[in-house]
């Protein structure tokens, strides 16, 4: 069973205190993504003067943008995989098939070099026929 | 060229002007996933009575973990898509070779048809032969 782990994290400056399943290192890049788009942010003319809460809501609509563009980078990858599943499917019936032809051919040949065989021992019974007949 | 586009939205019961590239229904779709979060978090015990700070944390904690989940399944996909890739490469390689046998095969076949062709010329002429020496 999945154990509870606890970390304490410096976001924005402060101290928190993050508890889940996840790991301590999850906690820390949970941390670090956020302090680096604080940073971000910073670099910004005219942020610092924002009050707190549009601080907030700048960086709240920032990571949501992050998460629907990763969300999208998702499904694009799984559409793709569901593309690549079909024609994996097609290529292996494909194989089916000419491996089936293959063995049809296979089965041709043995047949022919039967045939070839049969034939041999005919010429040479005839062969031999015609040297009697003329002895 | 992509058209810059602003979208009015509510976030948290307050109405923000949202700027970018993104078309209105994303702005929109933004808003409502952050609404149902603050919905989300407003059901549980004790987070009215929680400073707006301690609020707004939850909420961007909250959103870079799914940010991370999500992140996390597109590098899933994006993984088995390479594993696929590889996949088919192999499958397409020995579609190749099964060809290449396949014509091989159709030319022993052909190659025994001609053989028995002869064969049956070759029987046919001592059967004349064999004919005329007991007339």
């Amino acid at each position: 069973m999945a154990v509870k782990n606890t970390a304490q994290v410096i976001i924005g400056g402060k101290i928190i205190t993050l508890g889940g399943y996840e790991s301590e290192e999850y906690f820390q890049k949970v941390a670090v993504y956020i302090n680096n788009k604080i940073s971000e942010f910073e670099t910004m003319q005219g942020y610092s003067r924002q009050p707190m809460e549009t601080k907030h809501m700048l960086l709240e609509l920032n990571i949501t943008d992050d998460y629907f563009k990763a969300k999208k980078q998702a499904e694009v990858f799984e559409q793709d995989l569901q593309q690549k599943d079909q024609e994996m499917y097609d290529l292996k019936h494909e194989l089916v098939q000419l491996r089936m032809q293959i063995e049809e051919a296979k089965k041709q040949v043995r047949e022919a070099a039967e045939q070839k065989t049969e034939m041999e021992g005919k010429v040479a019974e005839l062969e031999k026929q015609i040297n009697e007949l003329l002895a």
